[in-house]
Order: C-alpha cells, then sequence, then structure tokens
C-alpha cells in the first residue's frame, strides 16, 4: 500500500489540474469517481430515495431567503452575461477584434455593460430540494438524492482538494425531528462500519459552516453551541463529508411541512473528488492495491 | 403512441421548469438521459474513445485564441465573484442585511466591486479536448468523448429544447483529413441505421454556427461556402445533434499535429434534452410505447 504520504495528484495521468481551481479526470480516476457515486446512490436507494438532477444556477432570491449572501459573500459565484443590446455587444466583441487579442492583466477579461444578475452557481447540492419542494405538506418522510457541481471562491486551491467547483452527492431527508435523527444516525452508523471494512482511517469532528466574519455572525454561534455538522475527517485534515441536522431551518424557510410543524431536514453529504484524493493518498495509486468498494 | 403534437414538458413529473431557463431531470426522464447517455458512450467506445470529464469553466485566454469572444459575445456566460477586499465584501453583505431582503427588479442582485474574471462557462464540450492536448503531435487518430453541461445564453428558453445550461455529450476525432472524414461518415451510417431502427424521424441539414452578426463574420461567410455543420433534425424543426468536421481549425490555433501537419478535427454531438423532448413528442409519455434504444 501507498502509505499516508501526501500525493501530487497533478502528477496522476487521470487528473488534469487547471491553474483556475478545477480538475479533469480520467482513466482510473475516472471510473474511481463512478464507483464511490454508485456505492453512495446505493446507500440512498436502500432508504427509498429519489434521485433528481438539477440545473448549475439557482435564483438568487432563493437563496435571499436563506441570508446567504450576508453569510457567504467571499465563497459565492455569479453568471454573468452581457445586456444584450446590439451597441454593447457590438462594443465587446470590437474589444476582441482578430483572434489572440490580448486580455488583461493574468488573462482578465473586461465586460462591456452586463445583462440583471439574477441566478448563483449552486453553493450546495441540497439547496435545490428544498426550493423544489417549498410549500409542501409531506404525508411521510421524504428522502431524495442528487449529485450537483458546487462552486465555492477559495483563496487558493489544491487539486481534488479545494476546488473552485467540486461535485458532491448528497442524501436528504425532510421529515419529522425524529424521523430526520433517525436518518442521520443510521447514515452514522453504516458509513462507520464502511470506513472499518475497507480500512479507511475517517474520524468524526464537529464543524461550523465556513461563515463570513463567524464571530458576528449569529448563525455561526448558534452551530458552535450547538453542532450541526459533523465531518468525517480523514487523516486528521482533510473533510471527505460530513452529516448535517439542519433542525427545522430550512423547513421554516421554505413553507415545508411535516406532521403539523414545519418539517425538520437533514443530509449526509459527500466530496466525490476529497473521497479519490483520501483513498489514492491512504491506498497508493496502483488499482490492484486499493479495496473493493462495493457493497457486500 | 403519443404522435407528433407538441406537448408541454412543464406537466411532466419527471420535469422540473425553471423561470432561468433550465431544467431539472428525475424520474422516467432522468432514467431516459441516463439510457440516451450510454447509447452515446457504447457508440464512443465502438471507436474506442477514452472518456473525459471536464470542469465547468474555461480559461477565457483558451477560448480567446479561437476569436471566441468576438463571435459569439451574445451567448457567453462568465463566472464572476467579488472582490476579496474585506471591507467590499462587508459592504455587499450589509445590502443582504437580514433574510429575504428586497432584490432590485425581478429579482436582480447588486454586486459590490468584482474580481478579475478570467473565465467562461462551458460555451461547448469539444473546446475541453482542444485545450487539453494543445502542443501534442498524435502517433495515431484519437477518439475521446465527454458529457458537459454547456451554457449560452438565449433570448427566450423552452423546456429541454433551448436553455441557458443544457448536456451535450460529443465524441471528438483528431486526426489526419481521411482520419477524421472517415470516423464522421461511419457516425453519419451508423445514426441513419439507430435512428430508422427505433422509427424516430430525423432529416439531416446543413447548418451554420450562431455567430453574432453572421453577415459580417468571415467564419460565418466561410460556413456557408464551404458547410462543416450538419444537424439531425427532428420533426422539421429540432436539432437533437450534428456532426461537425472543423478541417484543421483546431489543429492550427491550438498546435495539435498529426502526420506532419496540423491536425484536422470532427465531433458528434448531441444534446440530450433535445433527444429526450424528441423522444417524448414522437413516443408519447408513456413508458411502455418508447422503443427499446439499447444497441442489439
Amino acid at each position: 500500500m501507498g502509505g499516508k504520504a501526501s500525493v501530487d495528484l497533478r502528477q496522476h495521468p487521470g487528473c488534469t489540474w487547471y491553474e483556475n481551481g478545477q480538475s479533469a479526470l480520467s482513466g482510473s480516476l475516472l471510473e474511481l469517481f463512478r464507483r464511490f457515486d454508485r456505492l453512495f446512490v446505493e446507500w440512498a436507494k436502500e432508504s427509498g430515495a429519489g434521485e433528481y438532477s438539477f440545473p448549475v444556477f439557482i435564483p438568487a432570491h432563493e437563496l435571499a431567503k436563506l441570508d446567504y449572501f450576508g453569510s457567504f459573500p467571499h465563497l459565492v459565484t455569479f453568471p454573468v452575461t452581457l445586456d444584450p443590446e446590439p451597441a454593447n455587444l457590438e462594443s465587446f466583441a470590437r474589444s476582441f477584434a482578430g483572434p489572440g487579442a490580448p486580455l488583461g492583466p493574468g488573462g482578465a477579461i473586461r465586460l462591456t455593460r452586463p445583462a440583471a444578475i439574477r441566478d448563483v452557481l449552486t453553493p450546495a447540492a441540497c439547496y435545490h430540494f428544498y426550493i423544489r419542494f417549498q410549500g409542501e405538506t409531506l404525508e411521510a418522510p421524504r428522502v431524495v438524492t442528487t449529485l450537483a457541481t458546487c462552486f465555492r471562491r477559495e483563496a487558493h486551491y489544491t487539486p481534488l482538494e479545494r476546488q473552485w467547483s467540486f461535485s458532491m452527492r448528497e442524501i436528504v431527508c425532510i421529515g419529522s425531528e425524529g424521523e430526520v435523527k433517525q436518518f442521520l444516525a443510521k447514515y452514522r452508523e453504516s458509513l462507520d462500519a464502511f470506513f472499518r471494512r475497507i480500512g479507511l482511517p475517517i474520524a468524526w469532528a464537529n464543524a461550523t459552516d465556513p461563515f463570513f466574519n463567524p464571530s458576528r455572525n449569529p448563525k455561526s454561534i448558534m452551530q458552535r453551541i450547538e453542532p450541526v455538522k459533523t465531518e468525517m475527517v480523514f487523516g486528521g485534515r482533510l473533510a471527505v463529508g460530513s452529516i448535517n441536522f439542519h433542525q427545522n431551518y430550512f423547513g421554516e424557510v421554505f413553507g415545508l411541512r411535516r406532521a403539523g410543524k414545519a418539517a425538520y431536514s437533514g443530509c449526509v453529504a459527500f466530496g466525490l473528488e476529497r473521497w479519490i484524493s483520501a483513498f489514492l493518498t491512504h491506498f497508493g495509486w496502483e488499482q490492484s492495491d486499493w479495496p473493493d468498494i462495493e457493497m457486500t
């Protein structure tokens, strides 16, 4: 086995690293990505989860209901287009006359007048569900799953570990407080058994979301008083996933009801690229050294 | 069978339509999406294609080499973040003080100072390959495939048919002129056989890329003199895919060499959401009425 030494995944033939904080996968790493995701989907289906595939953009007015912009202005990425007025487009196009026209410092591009900005690139997979189901009264707990590309701007990026865009599989439960707690406890137990079986050293650790100005944000303070996020930490440094108990926060904001009250929710989240990084760091690059991750 | 009448896919339980020109899929439509994509991947593997999964952003300086910004300023979407200087973030966050703070007209959001913009949301899947392989001299033709979410801003959107973001599977060949022509001819023949077998009425039609100011763009004029794009048109109105012969354009721009010359390239592109729309329009919404699309 390859041991726990840090490895530079930029050297792996199945990983292409881009200076803009993203990676491409191919070959054995793309196959490993899919094996992990199939495993997560099987776990989701054990809970009867329906699967959804969501678009990349979320309307800003939906995230505003969560005070997302006050809480995470440092992370957010917006999709911006040019005002379609012909002279505005013409002016932009002209500034690039001819191929290879010089860009600004560091390849920066100068926009002409932007169109109104009404959307945000998905910051976390599970937001899609609360928005999709808003206003519903649930007759039973609802378990759903999705794989989403998520976007978080960071000061520095590291291949497969900290990226501007990354892949997050979530299994989400919306229901009563008891139903959600039971759902989360079940996954915590299954995950413990899985990590033991394949021999991946994961420790659970309480964490908070990366709020802007955490010491002044009431939600951040609340998270430290009553932990809502428990991370699966590999090698004492890399969270490959988390179990999150949201109380009835999303239920209240999005008018989701269960058993006569605002619904509770919780999710199990897996960062696919980080699973690959932890797996390769621990088991090495040789496929023949990798444990069987499929369910038995 | 449901016949060819236009159907409002917003009513389908497996489709969620968003006013921002995107859709979510679940249930039978997500399953159909995956069946089509498995089929396209099988076709790609018949040509020995390696598969890649690319990130959402492409560096602007790479697309500038193709005069992308002069040719398609009306379509492009940029990922924009806020300048991370703390006072700038603070000012943005403060403008959203409290949940549900009002946005501008139509849900528009007002940014404070943006950070430098250096990237573009993927406009077409195959660009990733020419950028990834640039500068290489190929010892043999190279066939590769990827599924990418692509982004094109339009004046109006229609569910599954014209979206701000949509899913494109491409099979790409980079090689000599003869190798690329042979590759494209083979897929044209296979596709004809497939459409006949399942009974989907598709006509081939020459087309041009949607250039800005086409009558003044030399590349657009060139495309009309020597057709490079042949579309698979369903019902006389909806292009569900295309076969594209790029000559040695990408080879020259990105320094790709084959057999002592700038490499030629071509691609077969499938718009997944449009395949679903054409399929449901022609065969109806009942899964039991659908033909078997798997390879025999």
